[in-house]
């Protein structure tokens, strides 16, 4: 780390130019935002012709405007297997937020158990293992329910495997475990086709273990060219473990935020089990807004030619931020892989250092993800992740952002290297 | 009854003849359908407009395409809190099925419980009253969840209030009412003002008692000019018993069915409560399509009018079925009111002889809903009541069905009369 070997003086004098660089910013009352994983206004633009289509619905035969199909239109649940390489029985295609499917599935669990006569979650003791860095809202689901979180780290390859094969045959209580397979929430990461299989193969103590595989970037390259990430349920099928999935997507981050429509995967047998409960639910998804889903991308060739105008729109914003951080990492003030995907840059700082830039950029009118989010119950145990959301803002206020952020790493860094000194 | 005083012989003469009339039917090979509670195409085509519209999003603003309010949109509350009479604060604007809100009650209520601090329904005794004749899916609710459901009949001004009043003042573990305030599903019956104020002034001995008003046909007259009912929570208010009361409708039959938006309303305390466990569930409704709603039907007045449409299609529906059981009410072999608005109409025949008009119209290709259907765990404990659903064959086939049923009618009762004299 290349302020490691400075003297107080130097870093003092350091600190000071730094702080007045902060300043200078800080007096053009800036209110950026790089917090959150949205579309922008240009992506979501991309969609409207979606709204603009005529619909011909058939009176004659199902009509979508009207009750029925509690497990969605057949078209989209026919364009979702072929996606997620399933079949159309093991898929499900519901409304906007996944988030709800997962809420949902968690919520059946803990009243009636995973499958029949299994033993509701609510009355047993109940851990899930959190990858981390993750997702916040996956711990926040677990923290409600009041679900223990154990946190086993991420590798550039996935979770560590070792670990999460010992946790699962051992403690009975555990009963699930989150993961984002694919372009990782935060750290961009796809999992190894290794990873995966060793998921397929994973022999829990409680046989009411499931793998809640979130699969919210399926499509969401930066780059042309397919990332690929093997096929779960294909490895599962082999070993005869594929009640042992649920699997979830939606189209949230393809045509409208909360507005599109979520897919639940899952096998034959648990697709039957959530459908007798959900009968009771709901009458059912909105069939008008799948069947608009439908009609504007009709197949996967369309999806992921829609993706590629997507990326066209992100990517040079990832690129302006990784750029700011390049020089940065050189100095080994900051560690992190570039993502070929998703919708974040997940950047490790010095130990100790993530809650104080967080903190230098709010006050020059940069908002960011507060740091500890990635973890469960909100603490980073180093307090060195911070996520960054470089979607939403326009490119040229990314590059702004970045220097702002790149004098607010450093002006930490100098500060704990001080405090090091002093103690 | 008219065929009370007849002889075997006569009323066997009676049953060959009816029985031919039926027959003759049969050989029509028809498939008609009075089972369930859907618009009709000529409905729903009327809202095609909606689908049409130009939808202007303010991406500078709170753009609707994008993620946030998971509350609803605050024009879609606006409008809801008008129509209901309520504050902004107490609406809540969800997606396309009420039904999902009810249920997803219910499961907070028996995980969390209905109050910060109260015990989960899931860890003591629950009980709930059902209003009956009344909705399938309300008693499904209970079933799915292990609730105990107590029958208490309806009135011609609402469901037996003293025997309410004695219920939940002596039995700590009745927790929740299901209501249907306004053209009941399915007697169509509205509740009297001193049934409302009764409902206002309950005094539970559990705490955590919540009323659960489904005012699902608010809007749903049949004939010109509205049919008051007074709002519940003005006379909660006057007594402070607003947090006992959970409100629910939705536009499933005025736009689409299950595409449309439901609303919640509640206390602010209720709503404050709800909003703390929603978060953790969704990342909000489909606002786009609230927005599209909205804007189809931006005012009290524009729904109104909108409603009068639909019912100037359905009425003559309600009319042809109900001037075809004039007689037989004349004849005494069949009871109901005629409904000034909702879906259906409820018939009462014959004691022991509900189960045999179903079965005799279906042998004659005419489905209607199950007998029993419309009391908890599908038992009518007289085998009585029938549930007519008028709403979607057209007008034509209407008249057909109810030219056979009132021949299942006159032949079950015929049957009856038999078994009465033989035994």
């Amino acid at each position: 780390m290349i302020y490691a070997d400075l003297t107080a003086d130097k870093l003092n004098g350091l600190k000071a130019r730094l702080q007045a660089e902060l300043d200078g910013f800080k007096k053009q009352n800036l209110a950026l935002d790089m917090s959150r994983g949205k579309p922008s206004t240009a992506q979501l633009d991309l969609s409207m012709p979606m709204l603009e289509q005529k619909l011909n619905f058939k009176p004659d035969k199902i009509d979508y405007r009207n009750y029925g199909l509690p497990e969605g239109i057949p078209e989209a649940r026919r364009l979702f297997a072929e996606l997620l390489e399933v079949d159309f029985d093991e898929v499900i295609v519901l409304d906007g937020s996944s988030l709800n499917i997962m809420f949902d599935t968690v919520a059946r669990a803990m009243l009636f158990g995973t499958y029949e006569g299994a033993t509701p979650w609510s009355k047993c003791k109940t851990k899930f293992i959190c990858c981390v860095p993750g997702y916040d809202r996956h711990f926040g689901i677990c923290e409600v329910f009041g679900i223990e979180m154990i946190s086993v780290d991420m590798t550039l390859n996935g979770p560590d495997m070792d670990k999460v094969e010992k946790l699962v045959s051992e403690d009975e209580s555990i009963k699930g475990i989150w993961c984002v397979p694919k372009f990782s929430n935060p750290d961009g990461t796809t999992y190894s086709d290794d990873t995966v299989r060793r998921f397929a193969a994973l022999k829990p103590k409680a046989k009411d273990f499931r793998i809640f595989w979130d699969n919210a970037y399926c499509v969401h390259e930066l780059y042309d060219g397919e990332v690929a990430l093997l096929n779960i349920f294909d490895e599962c099928k082999k070993l005869g473990s594929e009640d042992m999935v649920y699997e979830f997507a939606s189209t949230s981050k393809i045509t409208f935020s909360g507005a599109g429509i979520s897919v639940f995967v899952t096998s034959k047998a648990n697709i039957a089990y959530a459908k007798k409960i959900m009968f009771y639910q709901t009458i059912g998804p909105n069939k008008v807004n799948q069947y608009m889903h439908y009609s504007y991308l009709p197949t996967v060739e369309k999806l992921r030619a829609h993706m590629r105008e997507e990326a066209a729109i992100i990517r040079p914003k990832f690129e302006a931020l990784i750029g700011a951080l390049a020089p940065l990492r050189k100095e080994g003030l900051v560690a992190f892989t570039e993502p070929k995907g998703g919708y974040f840059v997940s950047i490790m700082v010095q130990k100790g250092c993530a809650k104080r830039v967080v903190e230098l950029a709010k006050e020059a009118g940069v908002k960011l993800t507060g740091a500890g989010a990635t973890y469960p119950y909100g603490k980073d145990p180093n307090d060195s992740n911070i996520r960054l959301a470089p979607t939403l803002p326009p490119v040229d206020e990314i590059a702004k952002v970045a220097d702002i952020l790149a004098i607010c790493i450093r002006l930490a860094s100098v500060e704990k290297q001080l405090s090091l000194i002093e103690a």
